[in-house]
């Protein structure tokens, strides 16, 4: 029907493959090939094996490694060779998912990837997926928000930690990239009335998934690189 | 096996059924019964509409009414109704699922009758969905956070609105339940500099959704109650 094959960004939520959405699986079943983002200290990548299930035999699987790095021109090549991959795809009529662990719209490698293909006027279609934050708030029984609370996300950064001040702003945290600085955030959750409703959620959905309630245990302890911390300021 | 049945909250999403989970629909597929929130101004519920075609025939169908006011007292006597009519049925044995839009852990009645069902030591297991705001991002192609950026859902109240300096503390927003304040949320957008990269999504997943990104001439305008408003600061 058409001359130009359809671009998708697919969530594939956390880590449990029965986290998929209907849609998800079906646009899996349909297309002719899936781009994976890897990154640099993974074995293989995690949003292939949560999907891999559901492919077709035929389906073409392209690996991108994308440099870690906070170096923007570099990032910015990376993501131009990348879509320029998925471009020569299209242009030959195949359709194109690319995966994202999570939800695509949050933090994804897609997202910059999906501003060049719609950029260039190609048609595409974003599957939304489970976050992460709502799958490890479902695993721990942990409320996220309620009523007039407000639910803020928060990537970590050892190098430049939020305010204190601001935290105490805010109602409920969902803490992101936490592994290297677990102490650091110990020490602001404390200060800004967060840690006595906390929690530690690491590797959500897999079988070796762990949660731990008793932060300040966890002091000087190393924790795994796929863990998020989720804290509340109220009483649950 | 069990004398006690257990107690399931699942998240059916925004509207659009394919964006049910497999595990979501494999929960619905087997419970005896499902209980269902009803807000004041719904005709049907929702969240039954999005998943009665998963239910078993003989699947008992319990609706729950629950007052529209911020009066707690009235509230905590109808979640402890609720609460009252689940614990009779997994008394008997019998599996029960309670209906959410969304996600179960983000602003749903289920996170009030989830604690008072687990303070009472029955067996709970709640199963994510895909939020309103992810589902309105990948309809309107709008990256809700990139890299560092942090992301703040806030549920828009006209009688204590956001102060302009807390917003621009921010970087991305997500706000809810806009419709009765859409004129004040313009201003707030405006004078915190959100408006430019900002879109309202309506009825999200449905038929009749619509998709707005020229905010300000909204003003005046009547707004559908299910409807957010995401925005950003920085250019996407």
């Amino acid at each position: 029907m058409e001359d130009q094959g359809i671009f998708y960004g697919v969530g594939v939520g956390p880590g449990d493959p029965e986290l998929l959405t209907l849609k998800a699986v079906r646009v899996l079943e349909q297309v002719n090939a899936v781009f994976v983002p890897r990154a640099g200290q993974e074995k293989e990548s995690l949003a292939l094996s949560i999907a891999a299930r559901f492919l077709r035999d035929e389906a073409r699987v392209v690996e991108l490694l994308f440099p870690m790095t906070r170096d923007r021109e570099q990032l910015e090549a990376s993501w131009d060779e990348a879509a320029r991959q998925v471009r020569q795809l299209l242009d030959r009529g195949e359709s194109a998912a690319f995966l994202t662990v999570g939800d695509p719209m949050l933090y994804s490698t897609y997202i910059y990837i999906f501003k060049r293909i719609t950029a260039w006027g190609y048609p595409v279609e974003t599957v939304p997926g489970i976050p992460s934050v709502c799958a490890a708030a479902a695993a721990a029984g942990f409320p996220l928000a309620e009523g007039d609370e407000t639910m803020t996300l928060v990537p970590w950064n050892r190098n430049s930690r939020p305010d204190p001040g601001w935290l105490q702003s805010l109602n409920s945290l969902a803490l992101l990239k936490v592994s290297s600085d677990v102490d650091g955030i110990i020490d602001s959750l404390k200060e800004a009335g967060f840690l006595q409703e906390s929690v530690l959620v690491t590797r959500c959905g897999h079988q070796d998934e762990r949660i731990e309630t008793d932060l300040a245990s966890l002091k000087g302890m190393p924790v795994n690189y796929f863990s998020l911390i989720l804290a509340r300021k109220e009483k649950l």
